[in-house]
């Protein structure tokens, strides 16, 4: 019987061992690169692969909320029409928290270098581990000027 | 034997309760409805209660980030000298979302009426339950300018 419990107690806490949580968070870090690649290719769709592809998709900017990964989709594409516009995305200080075998936290900086300007800020990202791998469920995104 | 794997299976599955997060949430509540009476009555270390005291605390807002307890309340501080600078805080649309039984995730709005200006905007937070009860870990607040 005790032997039974040792490995039940080993199964208990599986969840905190160590290579789940560093396949998870490389996992999550590709997702990320795979998104400024993709936006630095001017491949908006590409970028939003990297969001949860739900109605309950939360995207936090500023004073305003939206839902929904299409219309997250929309706003970027009539925000960022041409690759100009769009400039060269750079992540950095990139720090992930993972909070359960199937949740993190992203914390980190972003910033576009552009002809004209050079908007820079931060983001909190909430990533869950869906069927379709870890996806971006909540993006709180901040900017500079504030 | 079986009647242990069972015990054992019950206790695993313990976190997942309705009532344990209801409590959780309950409490998660109660600290931000103090943090917000505090700020109305122009007590922000009453206020400053509800973070962690470590720090590791993070406060993003904009594009600037900072760490610790004391550096976040020598900010507010400075920054809010007087309750007129202060005004009348109210948190709305607040959506608490448990992680773990030990981290949750905090979306709302955030106002100050003031004589002469109405700021406004969003905050995603991080609570974590220390030994203190809960408390904000990681503070992103963005306001309506960007």
């Amino acid at each position: 019987m005790k032997y039974v419990f040792i490995i039940l107690l080993a199964g208990l806490f599986s969840c905190q061992c160590t290579s789940t949580d560093e396949a998870a968070i490389q996992e999550i870090n590709q997702v990320i690169l795979k998104q400024q690649k993709a936006w630095n290719n001017g491949n908006i769709e590409g970028y939003m692969q990297g969001y949860h592809k739900s109605d309950s998709l939360r995207f936090a900017s500023g004073g305003n909320v939206s839902y929904g990964w299409q219309t997250t989709l929309d706003r970027y594409q009539k925000g960022y029409p041409d690759k100009t516009i769009m400039g060269k995305l750079t992540f950095s200080a990139i720090d992930i928290e993972m909070i359960s075998e199937t949740a993190a936290l992203v914390f980190g900086k972003w910033e576009l270098e552009r002809e004209k300007d050079h908007p820079h800020g931060l983001f909190t990202l909430v990533f869950r581990l869906t069927d379709d791998g870890w996806k971006i469920v909540h993006d709180h995104t901040s900017s500079k000027s504030n």
